[in-house]
């Protein structure tokens, strides 16, 4: 399954066409995380090691591809299932969904969840789940910080690809350029986040698109995208 | 506007009389960021280059002087107005206020205003509003920590006021000696934290308003602050 | 009482049936953090010196030591008292308990518990507290995130033990690889952090009590802990 995401998210991050990525899933279960048949002493020290950064590749990856990565929850999230929730740009989730990191439960604390979780909801939240194994509500996973939006289960295919839309009707390098420097930007000091962004807006005004939609904004008129990293002529 | 507000930022600050900085607005917005334009090629790289500087400079200043700062807003704060609101130290909203960072509708990702609003709200919470341009609005803006307090808007300015007076009352450079470890040791890791404002405390004690005060809590009276830097004689 | 709280902890610590330690009071005060009497100037430099350290070591010991410190707050809890909360790792508060940081009103900023309560709340709640001294009530600080949990204060105890019981329930090498590893890597940029991270689970799964936990769940049967950091045999 982690092989089967890296590839996918690899080989459409290559497509131009490609402006928004949305993670769902079939049935009650988002995502339970690993397979423990797979973590088993029988499969060897090697294989734990492959699969763990095959894991982390992914979960990165999601953030590092320049279009948006949403994920849309319906359902159980759990262990590594909930390291992908936090993993990901946007998340919309149904008011039935529920997230949990129970590691603990089975002697395998989710150390590596905590890495995408910590990072997400406050620390106390973070590390209530990881001792307790105990789940969240959608609702508190809201409140926290872990899922950007709930709405009622009949709803979420609607509220999700609204906004999915919205991200594909803008302009495809100006998203890049956003997204690759909001994370640059958030691991740096204030100072150099700001040097890092204010170069980012003096290079994003000079892009094509980024005369144009300042251009349609001025003249009342819907921007016209060309969608590529072209600079402008004027 | 910033060049004016950096220099009423300046000049006040070297104010000894000045204790609390309020920025607020006439009209239902209370600021909608940079005038577009000024950020058509036509105005020239350079010219960009020091609006953003000049931005960035505004912004950090907010957090680098000795004194807090306050937004009082009441109505829309959008792109570098909504990057001011996260960067003041205390934000009193009206219930009626919404925030956006809607730059990428106009091809011009607010990468600058994630500086500051990535620092203050989860990252989920940020990137929706940066990928989608979408307003939340100032419940929102309160359960995701962009703001400090909301109101109804016939009590906005009292409820503000009634903040600014408490930090009136307070001796200056006990605030101002707060203020500027707050932001410095939040840029450390934890221990070097502790370093720092252990080594604060200790000076803040020696200090005559810090005895004074401790003196006046024992005592059961009011302090009298002398609001100078000047360290206790016993 | 921080010498005191510095000596139990240590002393337990080493204990290798310690499995979780709860912070209490008895009273309306949870705590209300440093006696003002022994920060006079004349106590003398020294002495708030090393009342300083104390405290940093006391705060930070509480995040080091292998085994999740909870605290059950049922009052006031203030200055270093707030400091407390805001360095356990889990909190559970009833309905009336309340949190301030009101050093300012006394001469003496809370930049020592603003090393703690500026890594748990927002900035902009952070702030608000430090520099008005106003207290928040139990309400808003599970909003914020400075506690884990607010409950009636006749099911106080009985929630706090329900956690703890769940904790002691777990393995306890388990529990403190997860612990340790997780204030680790939040110390980290999100790549070093899932190195550490990855590793980590490596070596959880080495352990005996990482596959008796698996063996458990695939087999459908309860685990028997070994509590020990044996390595797995097969």
């Amino acid at each position: 399954m982690l092989e089967s995401l890296r590839k996918s998210i690899l080989s459409e991050a290559d497509s131009e066409d490609l402006r928004v990525i949305v993670i769902s899933a079939n049935g009650p279960v988002f995502s339970s995380g690993h397979d423990l048949k797979e973590l088993t002493s029988a499969q060897g020290r090697e294989h734990h090691v492959q699969v763990f950064n095959t894991c982390s590749e992914v979960m990165t990856l999601i953030q590092d591809i320049p279009v948006p990565v949403m994920a849309m929850v319906n359902g159980v999230a759990t262990a590594a299932g909930c390291q992908l929730v936090a993993s990901c740009d946007i998340v919309i989730a149904s008011e039935k969904s529920t997230f949990a990191t129970p590691g603990v439960n089975v002697g395998l604390f989710c150390s590596t969840p905590a890495v995408a979780i910590g990072r997400t909801v406050p620390r106390k939240v973070a590390l209530e789940m990881l001792f307790t194994g105990s789940p969240i509500s959608a609702h508190d996973a809201l409140l926290h910080g872990l899922v950007s939006k709930v709405v009622p289960e009949n709803r979420l295919e609607e509220e999700t690809l609204a906004i999915a839309e919205r991200i594909c009707w803008a302009s495809q390098p100006v998203v890049a350029l956003g997204k690759a420097t909001f994370y640059s930007q958030m691991a740096q000091g204030r100072d150099a986040a700001y040097a890092t962004a204010s170069k980012v807006m003096v290079e994003n005004l000079a892009l094509r698109d980024g005369q144009e939609g300042i251009r349609a904004f001025i003249e009342k008129r819907e921007p016209v995208w060309s969608h590529t990293t072209e600079k402008a002529h004027d």
